[in-house]
């Protein structure tokens, strides 16, 4: 397969992790994917919508590279009502959020360039500082996000050109940065001169709580290129996301979108527009609430003592930290053999104990018995652990 | 804006020519842009397969990075009708045939390689070889296609990764490669050790003359990448193309597109597969023939002597050649100013009295008048040149 031509990029070994995690087991109860539930579709409004759509030839045509001028609009009015001021010309619509990652990723990252990542962080983000051949900084997270704390030290020793961040509702942990943190890291950002990539694809998603402005809202935001998609609150099925950044910045993303995919497709972009403007966005977030109220229930009525959790405020994730002796990449074999799964820490550079329980798919009803079987295999191989000599 | 954070492939001079390239002008007779014509979708049939895939929910999910299966598997048949075998795990989705070409460039090309592409040859590949740093090196065509008998020597001199070329109605020119020169170019990549890659994006329009075997079809196929694309032969505004290869590579490029854009957009993918099923690749080939026809009538009766072109079989392009003392880029300021335009040769690595001639999009009865006017136009700039001292 002519693996002596391959790029340097492309050379190592061949991981599908991400693949893991996206895909579904038949027959388990599985909270691995990262997946909205098509359940919670609206598909009167979809097809509705869809079919006014269609009946435009322009539709069916080339859109602009930098995406239509009205959905900028749009996604600049959009932006206007987190706090966020962006003209049409400071935004790029993309292929969902990750292009908008792999973008920046080109746009600024040379081989071995540093880059700061979160971690436990996700993948895809990784991927596209991966493909960039990017120098990863790993920076640990606690229950209020990223430890801030800890990115002067590592920008001093690695001068990092970027920082990326999903400052709410984190993938995989669940967690938000808290507010204080956010301004500590605009102010390291411009002490440190490096950029910060807001990863915000759950931002619509908030069950309770005051929501926290974004990062490119706050005092430093210029250095701030924010992220944003309709994967999590509308449809992922049509790809649409945006960037928003300085106007000469997104000029230069979209020459690198050129190359990359010349344009996004027409009728997801006016899919969205037409959504945003009849409809606004209203994601369902009392399907996801009572999803992740049933998970904390079922957390608490059937694991073993020892086992920890956190209660996220909104998303799709909660993490869930064991004794330390354990390693989820055993319990995952054992709970695959008593019909559930999720994804272990170590898949997304967290700790061997810890694992994301992702409960935006699985049906209400079947999240009890799911985490029943969970604590089940836990049980199960803590006494295993425990025969062990030590 | 943080020129100094830029990545090199990034830090040259934004310069958006392709976007001019693709901009139409209002009050212009436009022989510039590259886009099939909206006029000639079949709207009725667009909006019901757009409402069958729309009821579906999974039509709103995430797709697989690799695209659908029943895609894949459907894309394969369609590869079968063309000579080429290809089983779906030798198949990856992509976002048009231009997100082929960027992981293909992203596949193989690290700093300074050596990629072979046609001069003149279409801008995308340009752009997505420029994007890994290829050190580009160009091939002429003639209206056979490319000069194979230059690679030999380029290949020993530069030792490229990787050719590329559009086989059939290239853009710009519309030429197709001879079926002699495919197998010598097949040769000479054994020979010196490269890939190539093969665009086929014009493949279905052909007017006339017999179909020549894609390169992937002739023996030493196992060589070439595949790039096909939905965007010329059904519509552009779903962004459905293909990259047809080795199943190890398929994986590889499908590990590079999760971090580049997860998964492409599902309700294309659908919309492709019913369309294929349903239907069947009907692409309105009467309408560009008669384009063509009208465009070469009004040629051969407006333009004054010494001005050639050439009669592509297919595709929506002819290529244009003025007597060597005049520039095309002269000859575009002139034309505007008459209300017509279309693309210098220069844009598209060409000779500066060569330009692309494009019947796509301009309305049937547009043409002769367009022709019309750029011969003024010509008439006057080679009354000026005669005028300037020698």
């Amino acid at each position: 397969m002519f693996a002596h031509l391959l790029a340097r990029r492309a050379a190592g070994a061949a991981d599908a992790s991400l693949k893991d995690v996206l895909e579904t087991h038949a027959g388990i109860i599985s909270f691995s994917g990262g997946l909205p539930d098509e359940r919670a579709f609206d598909l009167a409004g979809l097809r509705e919508i869809a079919a006014r759509v269609a009946a435009d030839p322009l539709t069916w045509q080339y859109a602009p590279t930098e995406g239509l001028w009205r959905l900028r609009q749009a996604l600049g009015e959009h932006c206007r009502e987190i706090g966020i001021e962006a003209t049409p010309e400071q935004i790029v619509v993309t292929e969902g959020s990750q292009q908008g990652l792999d973008l920046c990723a080109r746009l600024f990252v040379d081989p071995h360039d540093a880059v700061l990542i979160e971690a436990p962080g996700y993948l895809g983000a990784l991927r596209a500082f991966e493909n960039a051949e990017a120098r990863l900084i790993p920076v640990s997270l606690d229950d209020d996000g990223l430890l801030v704390d800890r990115v002067a030290e590592l920008a001093r020793r690695h001068r990092p050109k970027l920082l990326y961040t999903a400052s709410d509702f984190q993938n995989p942990t669940g967690a938000t940065l808290a507010l204080d943190r956010r301004r500590r890291l605009l102010e390291l950002a411009a002490e440190h001169d490096f950029l910060i990539l807001e990863d915000h694809a759950y931002r619509a998603l908030r069950f309770e709580g005051e929501a926290v402005p974004p990062l490119k809202a706050l005092s430093g935001g210029e250095r701030v290129l924010y992220a944003g998609s309709f994967s999590k609150s509308l449809v992922p099925g049509v790809r649409v996301g945006w960037l928003a950044a300085d106007a000469e910045l997104i000029q230069r993303l979209a020459l690198l979108k050129q190359g990359t995919d010349l344009a996004g497709n027409t009728f997801g972009q006016r899919f969205v527009l037409h959504w945003l403007k009849e409809r606004g966005l209203n994601p369902p977030v009392d399907v996801y609430r009572r999803k992740r109220d049933r998970a904390l229930a079922a957390l608490s009525r059937h694991m073993p003592p020892g086992v920890r959790w956190n209660r996220p405020q909104g998303g799709f994730f909660l993490w869930v930290r064991l004794p330390p002796e354990l390693d989820t990449r055993v319990l995952l074999a054992e709970a695959k053999g008593r019909g559930v799964s999720f994804v272990p820490g170590p898949s997304f550079g967290g700790l061997p104990q810890e694992f994301r329980f992702s409960y935006s798919q699985v049906p209400l009803d079947a999240i009890d018995e799911g985490v029943h079987r969970l604590a089940t295999a836990l049980t199960a191989v803590q006494a295993k652990v425990r025969k062990e000599p030590a």
